[in-house]
């Protein structure tokens, strides 16, 4: 049986919607096959599973609604991940195989964050968390350390939520941009992060939600880690013992990015540190690969939240 | 060689994120095997042209700001003529070849139009446009006259706006549902419509002029018509002459739906229906399917702009 959309009628169709046979050299002939695949996919879904007006309508006026959770779907539907496994497999393809692993950056990262020293507080004190130092080299794969690298750093308060994002935090609260020492070293304190859920009944929850899936995400710091002549590295660490830990809604949890926590409740240790009570200690190191291609030095241009 | 999506590593992932695997009946399963197929498209349209990162990302976030032009993407993208192709092709496989043929809504009715008599005047004289009458009945496909049909219109001004998008028109300017007469009869009195382009620098006309396509519609009259017992039926009609009749950027033109227009100069004739400069006239007959299914005699349940 010929299907609905496998004639020659369809094939001429998407040939004109997608700009494919239009006039002369007008349009990006990249651009007009990608739109003819996702279209045309489009069509075989809807004549594959029967979808009604009332169901496509519908589901237009959802994704129309998503607008801004549209990166957040990205993480929940596992592209951003798939994203990571694609350039996993070039970089396995390349022969590069060592180095910190990569994983999503998600859509929460704003630009512009303070530069400072390393051994820097990122919480403003509002937030009465447990405190944790989070510190490490940066090397490369030999070993070597770098001396020049920043080290990008966000993440979440005790109730999951990001300052810029929610305005009840002060500006750049929980996020820095961190200069390594001159043995490659970064050293910062802040407060335990929190996991947290996707915003109430928004578009990502409710989508997840009908799909049978739920839309938490374990505690856990993000990083872009970046120097002259490396490639820039986008991850993240979890913190260990979070109950969602190996269930993470964005699929970003790796093996090799779960560092020991070390509880510190002696108080010789605590006062040593400059603390006045109980506080973990997380150690990680990122090791990066060198690149002689200045555009993988960089971030992608993915478009991000703009400084204020 | 095998594909980067085409491994059991990605059937597992793709199982996971559309929550086929889910613990329990969580979820629906129809939702949840057709985010799969859409995500699994999605996987390979990446995979298959190599999108980048940065095409991934500016994509999305173009996706983001479509918000409300998403029903003018799918005009444009041929996605609401597809879902007509796909009716007339069920009706066809029923026996159902009779009647008016059905075209696309559009994104632009909006509900609660004033009910009217027939013989009403549709602009409130606040645009010198040409005047047009239109007139015509509302019958079964066997000639018999349906008395009781409701003819929902509307239309653009000369600029190709409609009013509540419009926000200089007044309420429901162009907007009317139309009881017909005891004949099936309906007339109304309005101004000559004029064919429009996206709004410039939306992300329709952006995406449309990236594939070498313009984005122009040409002039036309849109209408719902309704009767208890008989099918709904969405339809256009064109003006005869509009150089983009047979270059609609939204597909909608057919050929039956191109009704002739006469014009009048006679001033014998202009008094005679209450005009006082030439006017065109457009006689068009709505032919409408019974039914025994009363979900098929009203409009699908697509989202529309409300009234006010």
């Amino acid at each position: 049986m010929t299907k609905f959309t496998d004639t020659a009628e369809m094939d001429r169709f998407l040939d004109k919607l997608s700009g494919i046979d239009s006039a002369g050299d007008k349009g990006n002939s990249r651009l007009k096959k990608i739109v003819r695949k996702m279209v045309a996919d489009l069509f075989d879904t809807i004549d594959r599973f029967d979808v009604s007006d009332d169901e496509f309508w519908h589901a237009l006026n959802f994704l129309a609604e998503a607008g801004p959770e549209l990166g957040l779907w990205a993480a929940g539907l596992g592209i951003e991940h798939f994203l990571d496994l694609r350039a996993d497999a070039k970089d396995r393809a390349a022969g590069i195989v060592d180095g910190t692993p990569r994983t999503i950056e998600g859509p929460l990262y704003v630009a512009g964050a303070p530069i400072v020293e390393s051994g820097a507080r990122l919480d403003d004190g509002s937030d009465e968390g447990e405190q944790i130092i989070v510190w490490g080299h940066v090397r490369e794969v030999n070993g070597k350390p770098i001396t020049n690298a920043i080290v990008h750093v966000w993440h979440a308060n005790t109730k999951g939520n990001y300052s810029f994002f929610d305005k009840t935090q002060s500006d750049f609260n929980m996020r820095r941009r961190i200069r390594v020492d001159q043995d490659g070293g970064y050293k910062f304190t802040s407060i335990m992060p929190s996991g947290y859920a996707c915003p109430p009944n928004g578009t990502t929850e409710r989508l997840l939600t009908a799909i049978g899936r739920h839309c938490i995400r374990p505690a856990h710091i993000h990083f872009f880690v970046e120097a002259p002549d490396f490639r820039q590295l986008t991850t993240q660490i979890n913190i260990e013992g979070d109950p969602y830990i190996n269930d993470d809604f964005a699929y970003a949890t790796r093996d090799e990015l779960v560092p020991h926590v070390q509880y510190h409740e002696d108080p010789e240790e605590i006062a040593s540190v400059g603390f006045s009570k109980p506080y973990a200690e997380i150690n990680f190191d990122f090791v990066l690969n060198s690149t002689s291609n200045p555009t993988e030095e960089h971030l992608s241009t993915r478009p991000r939240a703009p400084k204020k």
